[in-house]
């Protein structure tokens, strides 16, 4: 049976969802589904892309990933199906969504308008486009008849995480449900055991790290290696980025104290 | 595998959804289940009503929808199971959430005691009484075994878009995740191509027309061929209902300037 | 096909719940998932635990249960297999969420590391740990073999319900998204028919009894049998939680006044 994951910016309360998900097993009957959510803020192509990268990898190879954030909808923007390095298939608009999963991965622009569906309107390729290409990749049709490969897919630009002799800089990429505060500086640049520190996060900042959350000391932040290999700051059983007001985006600096 | 959606105002925090899906499952194991949505507002209707028409056309004939809304549970409103014109299932109370699907569909007042449960309490029948009328369904048992046909449902007043020489005239009938303002007036009213117009709103107008969201131009709203049939108005990135202050039932008026 | 149901704090805008499901399809390809919730408040056990024993009686025996809501996850509190008195399984950490499960039921602390996965950092059990534990028991791989079994789980205090010759006392153990205001308090202690009462919610009360909403007099609260088997107050098309300013745990009295 194969497997479809979704990842959109529709939302729980309208039928956007469920009329992708409908036309899909329409078009590819026994297909399994997961959401990963549909709750990326509209238009957040940066946010989308981070979903993706993180859940992706816990899929097993061959699974189809339906992705579509795409304000540009009914414009002549792209339609991209994918093939990872990882060996999962991805469908999308052409605008970045796709940035993490591009290294090694083939291409393909969809231009392949027989399998499209006639809907109402341009406005909702979501199911009229990119769910006949999702169930076209589901039911292990070639990727090749979709259109002709492409190299030159748009790409989301990404600050990068530096790493010098006495500190190490990078970004709030994420906040998560907890307020936890998700970076993109990969926990293998912290030495082990770490030395004395101070992680800075706007006009905040704490000396303390650990390995997991009920090791933070009460009312204290901590730094500590996250689930996705960086680091991440938390506060024991409290949201953190609420108690600093950090957004996303904002610039992290650890420096060593020692 | 049988294919159930569901549509509920039972939310996404609470025991209710899984005790439905659950109990289903257990009297028609395997069937793939796919929500709608669990959002609409509390004994909301005519919110119920227009998720469950949009929803249904995507899904292939067969399906079993289940769309418990349902401020009457445990009063002496009937159960209905409907086949309807497109050749779906439908299980809901006969209190209009059913209305859009019943031209042309077959109904049966469910008074088939047997095969509801002795769940707890009278409140409940989402799980005791909707969710196994849903599973006989699913395992293909006859609708006429359930109850007598019947040919008076509940319906709900629905207000009707008006076509004259000189203008349209219909009502908001969804605000989206988007902020976008669905309209039930036909898209194909509006002549191809449009005449210059003004679309009213409240106190609010626009004369922009587009296909797609991007060629609305920069703080601007424009009217355009939604993904129903119907017109909609939106403006590109932003939440138009909220910038116009736009409920649902807000009359829209299009008249040509030309 | 085994059946999952999954419960976690883990919200819906985050990859964590599609990394679960993820890592659990591609160790026991094919299981069908059911999500209860994923908007258990942080870290709330007391929440957890209502919803986790609230949605199990539905699912035939045999199904997996998968409930983490983990604060102290990368500590050294124990992983828990268990095999329930209804024949259900379910894998929580042992923090006293599964309190409501545990009579009569088997459980084992998991200790066999070569099952979790080598994900990256400690605070992502609920991934690396509790989904392979979970996809153990879907693919029906003996629980004895995930470690030894324990009598001494962590168990959550709770209220006990009184029943008294002139009242019944108990507390509010759930407010649901109708504002409904779930009880202890055994339906069945109730007398048929009800004797004149009175119940008192803090600084409110309601001398009314309904067996369905309807049946409440407009702007009027009554006391009602619930869907689990407990008493709830509840008003008619409005959220009484907020009306009364009603929290949970909350005590309730139902003295008989005749």
């Amino acid at each position: 049976m194969a497997l479809l994951t979704l990842l959109t910016d529709f939302g729980l309360a309208d039928y956007y969802v469920a009329a992708v998900k409908g036309t899909v097993l329409r078009l590819a009957p026994h297909s399994e589904l997961v959401d990963v959510s549909h709750l990326v803020p509209p238009g957040d192509l940066a946010a989308a892309a981070f979903l993706l990268a993180a859940a992706a990898p816990a899929f097993a190879a061959g699974t189809v990933h339906y992705a579509v954030v795409d304000p540009g909808v009914g414009s002549p923007r792209r339609i991209l199906a994918a093939h990872t390095a990882a060996g999962h298939w991805a469908v999308a608009p052409d605008n970045g969504l796709l940035t993490p999963l591009l290294a090694g991965a083939r291409l393909w622009s969809v231009v392949r308008e027989d399998i499209f569906l006639a809907g109402e309107g341009q406005i909702f390729h979501g199911r009229d486009r990119f769910a006949p290409v999702a169930a076209w990749l589901l039911r292990g049709e070639p990727a090749e008849a979709l259109g002709p490969e492409i190299h030159d897919p748009v790409r989301l630009a990404a600050a990068v995480p530096e790493r010098a002799p006495d500190h190490l800089a990078g970004t709030v990429v994420h906040i998560d449900r907890f307020g936890n505060l998700i970076t993109d500086i990969p926990s293998a640049w912290l030495p082990d055991p770490a030395p004395p520190l101070r992680a800075e996060v706007g006009a905040h900042a704490t000396s303390h790290t650990a390995t997991h959350y009920e090791a933070i000391p009460p009312r204290a932040a901590a730094l500590l290696p996250g689930s996705l290999g960086t680091l991440e700051l938390a506060a024991a059983g409290d949201d953190l980025a609420r108690r600093w007001s950090v957004t996303r985006g904002t610039p992290v600096l650890v420096r060593w104290t020692g």
